[in-house]
Formats: C-alpha cells, sequence, structure tokens
C-alpha cells in the first residue's frame, strides 16, 4: 500500500478483478504440469528443461490458440514431441492430455481473504470479472468458486491490451476515470487501465507467468498484499 | 419460406446471427479434418471409421473443452492413440495437431449472398453475432471474414440453450419477441429463442454436425434456403 489517495466508492461505477491468481490459484497448478511432463520426458531424453522450449512453443501457438489450458495442452504435446525427436509414445502423450483435462477440472482455492471482501464489495459496488483463457473454463471455474453470485457481468477476452479496455469500457457505458481494476499481471491488469485513465490496484502473486512479467513497474501505483487491502483503499 | 408471417422491422431491436455454416463455411473443413486423420490412421490399422469413435471422444470431452478447434484437435488425438492401441507414432500426432492448427488457420469462404445481405441489414438495423466455439478462433473469423464491421455485437458463448439466450437478452436489454436469431441449427439456433417467444429464422446447411441434429422439427417455422431471403421477411 505504496500510494496514498484512497479511492470514494461515490467515484466508480465498475470495479472488476482479474480471476487467475487474483480471486483463485492458478499459475502454480500449470508449473506443476510442466513438471509432471517433465518427469514423463525424462524416461526418453536425459537432462530435459522443458520449461523454456514449453514457453517457445506456447508464445509460437499463442497467435492461434489465445491463452487457456487447451492451448496449453496442445503446446505441451508438441514441445514432447519436439524435445525427443518424435520418440515419445503415444501412451505418453496421452498422459500430458491427461495433465492438461486436470488443469480444467482443479478444485478452486480461493486466495486468502477474496470470499469475504468480495462479498463485502458486492454489498455496494457494481463488480466484475474481467479475465483471459479459454470461455467455458473461465465461466466453470467462477462457477466452482463460488463466488458467481457477486458478480454483475463476466467477461472473457482474447487479450488484455488498452483496445479491449476501451471496447469492455465503452459496451457497458463506463467512463475510464470510473473503473478499477484489480490483478496480479502488471502488463494486463494495470498498466493498459493507467494508459486509458482508470484506477488500478495491482496485488502481485508470487508465481507469474513470464509472458505477464514486465520490467518497468511505474511509481504511484497501488501495490497490495493482500486483496483485503481494497476494503481501506476504497472509501464510502 | 413456408411460414408467412412477415416480421416488421420496426418489431425488432436486435438481429442475432449465427456465424458457422450460417455466415461461413465450416463445418466441411471439420469434415475433412476428419477425412485427414483417418488416412494417417489406416497406416497403423485396416478398416478405421474414426468418424463415430471421434464423436463419441468430443461428447465425452465437451463439458470440459465446450466447443471449437482446439478441444476437437485434442479428441482427434486422443481418438487416434485409441484407435491405434497407442501404435500411432508421435510424428503422425504432430500431424494431428498440424490438422488442428488448420482448422484455426482457414481461409473464410461466406455463404452465398451473405456479404449483400448483412451489408443491407446492418444500414437499418443492430446486428449482433451470437456463437459457440473457441473464443480467439470466432473473433478472428470475423475479423477475417470482413463483416467484422457490420456487427454492433459480438457475444461468444459456451452454449446457446434458452439460459444462455435469457442472460444475452438481459444483458442487452432486449424483450424476446423483439429479438430474432437467424442460424443453421435446429438446436442451438431455433428451437431454445422459439421457446423464450422470440423469431428464428431456419437455414439449414448440407452439412450438420450430428451433435446438433433433431428429430423433431416444428411447424409453423421460417425455414430458408438462402440468407438473402431474409430481406423479404423482415419488412420495412
Amino acid at each position: 500500500m505504496t500510494f496514498d489517495a484512497p479511492i470514494p466508492l461515490s467515484s466508480l461505477d465498475m470495479i472488476a478483478f482479474d480471476a487467475d491468481d487474483t480471486l483463485w490459484i492458478n499459475e502454480p497448478f500449470y508449473r506443476d504440469a510442466e513438471t509432471q511432463v517433465r518427469e514423463i520426458l525424462q524416461r526418453h531424453v536425459s537432462g530435459t528443461d522443458i520449461q523454456e522450449k514449453l514457453y517457445e512453443t506456447e508464445i509460437k501457438n499463442l497467435e492461434i490458440f489465445g491463452y487457456g489450458a487447451k492451448g496449453f495442452t496442445i503446446s505441451m504435446i508438441e514441445t514432447a514431441i519436439e524435445l525427443t525427436g518424435a520418440a515419445i509414445p503415444a501412451a505418453d502423450i496421452q498422459q500430458i492430455i491427461d495433465i492438461g483435462k486436470g488443469l480444467l477440472q482443479n478444485p478452486i482455492e480461493l486466495l486468502p481473504n477474496v470470499q469475504h471482501t468480495v462479498q463485502t464489495l458486492a454489498e455496494k459496488a457494481t463488480l466484475m470479472v474481467l479475465t483471459k483463457g479459454d470461455l467455458l473454463d473461465q465461466q466453470a471455474k467462477l462457477q466452482r468458486s463460488g463466488l458467481g453470485r457477486y458478480f454483475d457481468v463476466i467477461e472473457v477476452v482474447s487479450e488484455k491490451d488498452t483496445i479491449t479496455y476501451q471496447r469492455i469500457l465503452q459496451k457497458h457505458n463506463i467512463q475510464p476515470e470510473r473503473f478499477l481494476m484489480i490483478g496480479n499481471s502488471m502488463r494486463s491488469d494495470i498498466l493498459p487501465v493507467l494508459e486509458l485513465g482508470g484506477h488500478a490496484l495491482y496485488i502481485p502473486f508470487h508465481t507469474t507467468w513470464i509472458h505477464e512479467a514486465v520490467s518497468d513497474i511505474p511509481e504511484n501505483i497501488w501495490k497490495l498484499d493482500s486483496v483485503s487491502e481494497i476494503l481501506t483503499i476504497i472509501t464510502d
């Protein structure tokens, strides 16, 4: 909580939350999936560091697959085929598919204080979930989370850049200065919203996908240790 | 054009189009992908009819994957592994992945009269695209189609049932009786909209995914041979 201008509730029309690693744990499941795939690959090749190769494949595929577990699964398979020189048996590829399916069926583990914070905010503000990823997967996760009833709007988008935020704000008829975004990704949740003149609260998560990392973190932004601090920043 | 009550334009607030096989060709690309996979499998097993097995796998996976090319690709791989008793080499699985990627990059071939019809309607009505599938894929196809500028709203949803239509209508503040849906799927485009009291125009396409087929087609519905007939049904 390094920034010091509280935001009056009456100055906001919409408070939007990122979902993965803001409301619930996500990225560690992906790292865990990579570890499991590495163990499979080590049966066939030695000294395999799949993380770098997998990231390269994911970025190469991002334009056609977009974000989410299904594209991640296909990228894991492609990486496994490439790293083993196509020597990986089909049974092992089925195991990778099952790991990918697991990502789509993980139990939802809410981050600390999320339940109370979201419930409290929902009583006095209009809340949105604004997330990237697979449409059905994100809808299903919100449902499994038990938080669905607190959110008035759910938007699953294919990218979170200034153009997307502009489109979402126009669609819901919200002025940027009356919009607050809360999330763990400087690149997707904070910078584009600030650029448009909106408000943003940055809540870093211990594990961040390298694609979401940025080197230049602006000064004078709200950086929170816990989602519960939102309740002290937004004043009645 | 068997039904005979024209719909005055002034009685509608929104005209929504399904996308795949209503605006542009889609299902034949999927059938073609299946044929290509069958050719790959025939190197390893004889007399393979993958279509039934693939459909079984797709339906089994539908709940966690949803609709769209990425889930279809993973289902094709699983089917190939199962039908070959896991004997399929990884290089062939890479070929299947490439076939799946092709589905996400196909050129858009508009159906006859779509360009003119949509352009004409856009001058006097508010148009929506309402489609299932992968979010990014559908957005990209609309962009590649050149039709994007004619549509005021794009909604990619994970299912097209009455609950979804209710949610979409509420979101855009539209009364069902002032909503018209146009599409090639009796199950997803026509029946749920009629059930809600909306209007629907059914334009069958020669190839329909078996999952979208229904046995009972109601009487007294508009059934069109071409999208251009919309312009005579909707009267100024």
